[in-house]
């Protein structure tokens, strides 16, 4: 999940010189981070609050992470509110801003994965709102919220270090990104050792968010950004580095640490401070999602290569720079180094187990190149990528060749 | 400079598996990056504030930055304050305490580097202390002080995005650190432009300043914290990379906006997040400066190469990861690699024109490794080091490795 407060648009001429951009930076959270760190929650909290602890599908109480957080907040009233689903609904989450009013509700608490907490973003915007239709929330920019904080159980979005948040609203299909200076967290805590109740799947998922996010802000074209690029490529470096560990044994704790602390690091403004930003493989794998549900870490994985190649000679040099740097490809012209790159990215998202191939998902994919490129027209979205320029036209193509 | 707040000192058996270190980490510094930043100065401090401008010797004057700053802020009450030594020295500081209470001065404004940044965190602090002595200032946690933004002038120390601060007592002879939540700045401006009038010998300091910054997080021995191994090597391999062009010519953007900014991410805690961190150089390094007022980032040039040197078997094996990731050296063993590494260290150093042996700077060395080490000895300074285990006695060889 991407917000409009974290996708940084610009629009540069290609021929030009790039130097580092300008730009603000401010993150407030607060991490808590490491084994046991959930023990500390109740001093997060002010004594007098009376809180609303949010989560999911309900998983928290067969991994004991519920028996964990009861346990902390044991000295504070505490109301519950469970079954925010994968991508938090609207209407669920009125039944919960319901809940805040009613029980006079002074803190939040969301425990889980992005959805969770996104929808918990949405409800501190929502519980100080004075208007009669919160759907216009989306399209504010947020200054402050209720005070809330995050117990997070699976890492992939970011959410837990940024002020950003993605809601959907199933009534008018509709999926809309919120947020604003006052949607940060408190405090959020990351305890690696949840990791090793997390299904395959869904770490496999994890890793391919995270490192989509970065590919995002890195993969555009050479600025003098220096430290930024090396920051990205850490991460992507770490992210592969602890991919077959993780997935080997997710209890392992340097994987486990490191897989989480790179899923924070990969989305909370850090790496994307001065140096442009693509985001138009999350504009066309959000509407994957939308057609046939493939889950979100999925469809980036779809559209990533497909978007390479076809961008590729505005790409190349970064994509060249990428696997010189984390792929250790040291041979060969920048066209050579940087096919390999998309190939290499390729088959690191199928050693997770992730196919990048709509048809792979679906067989009902024909025509969804059009109407992908359809929607965007009608929503007059006529320019993305770094340089705004890939038109509907393009999409069309792009969606093509990921069939 | 370094602080109480930034040193985490954690101890740890040298033979078990070092995992990732718990951690917390809270940075709310708001960062306004780039060329012209200095204009939007006025959106940042609140409209009816009265406001004190801190400074020091007045370059600012002669290189465009004060009229920048006056011209921002025409529509505000500003007090200035000059004079602020490179060291910031409690006496002086004192003064302008005076005018802050005098002037009903309600919010700070420090334009300078380090020693400008440090004097006023103190004040931040001393403008709502209320007891008789500030001095105990230094001894305390500040949890609040007067709101305080920053103008970087001399990127090298780190202080603009962190919560620590070194004051001098020049009547006692004290150097202490001080800091605590409450000493962040609120915003920091960090236009790359005004590198182009600093002078060369401020230049070399700054970026042995954040080297060194760097080391003391890294220098250690292997954890598994993996992205921030790669995140300090980023900082490292930035430094190496634009040092010659800074060198050559301040002006240059991308060489100026990379040191600015690799500056501030070496002591912003980002990178000391779960690894155990040293420090013993800038312990000693400080005793230098006290003894024959050699600049504070010449003295970690002196004591660098030699600690490593002397805990070498304790280091080596992140030395030769250094040297491999860093340094690009890949053949040999960990030993050779890892005696490579000090001598590349070294010579980074020489090739700024930082000399590295004490009989550089002073004729008056002898006796200086004892006396150090009794000063140590009697402040009960027992153990220093990621390990805690260097000893008086151990600094007294490491200084006398230094002649």
């Amino acid at each position: 999940m991407i917000t409009s407060g974290l996708i940084g648009i610009s629009i540069n001429n290609a021929n030009t010189k790039h130097t580092m951009l300008k730009f603000e930076f401010k993150n407030p959270t607060k991490i808590k981070f490491g084994k046991g760190q959930i023990e500390s929650l109740s001093k997060e909290i002010p004594a007098n609050a009376k809180v609303l602890m949010l989560y999911g599908g309900g998983s928290i109480k067969t991994n004991g992470i519920y028996e964990q957080i009861k346990n902390a907040l044991k000295d504070f009233q505490v109301v519950e509110f469970g079954g925010i689903p994968a991508n938090p609904e609207y209407a669920v989450l009125m039944q919960a801003l319901e809940i805040i009013k009613k029980e006079n509700i002074t803190y939040l608490l969301a425990v889980g994965g992005g959805s969770v907490i996104d929808g918990t973003k949405f409800l501190s915007a929502a519980a100080l709102y004075t208007g009669n239709n919160p759907w216009e929330l989306l399209a504010k920019r947020i200054d402050k919220g209720m005070p809330f904080g995050t117990v997070l159980t699976l890492p992939a979005t970011g959410s837990e270090m940024n002020s950003g948040a993605v809601i959907t609203r199933s009534e008018t299909k509709e999926k809309l990104a919120m947020g604003g200076p006052g949607l940060f967290p408190e405090f959020s805590i990351l305890d690696p050792t949840v990791v090793q109740s997390i299904p395959q799947k869904q770490l496999a998922n994890g890793i391919t968010d995270a490192f989509t996010h970065v590919l995002e802000q890195y993969m555009t074209y050479p600025t003098e950004a220096f430290l930024q690029d090396r920051f990205s490529e850490s991460i992507l470096q770490t992210l592969i580095e602890i991919a077959p560990r993780i997935m080997k044994d997710p209890s392992d704790y340097a994987a486990a640490s490191n897989f989480m602390w790179c899923c924070t690091m990969a989305l909370n403004g850090l790496i994307k401070n001065g140096v442009p930003t693509d985001w138009a493989t999350h504009m066309i794998g959000h509407e994957l999602t939308a057609s046939f549900g493939i889950d979100h870490a999925r469809t980036l994985a779809i559209i990533t290569p497909n978007l390479y190649n076809y961008k590729f000679d505005a790409k190349k040099e970064k994509l060249a720079q990428y696997a010189d740097r984390v792929w250790g490809i040291k041979d060969g012209s920048i066209d050579e180094k940087a096919h390999a790159a998309i190939k290499k990215t390729e088959l690191f998202f199928h050693s997770l187990g992730i196919k990048t191939k709509l048809s792979e998902y679906t067989n009902d994919y024909k025509g969804t190149a059009e109407s992908i490129a359809k929607r965007f027209t009608d929503r007059g979205w006529m320019g993305l990528g770094e340089r705004r320029d890939i038109k509907p036209s393009d999409v069309e193509k792009i969606v093509t060749m990921s069939y």
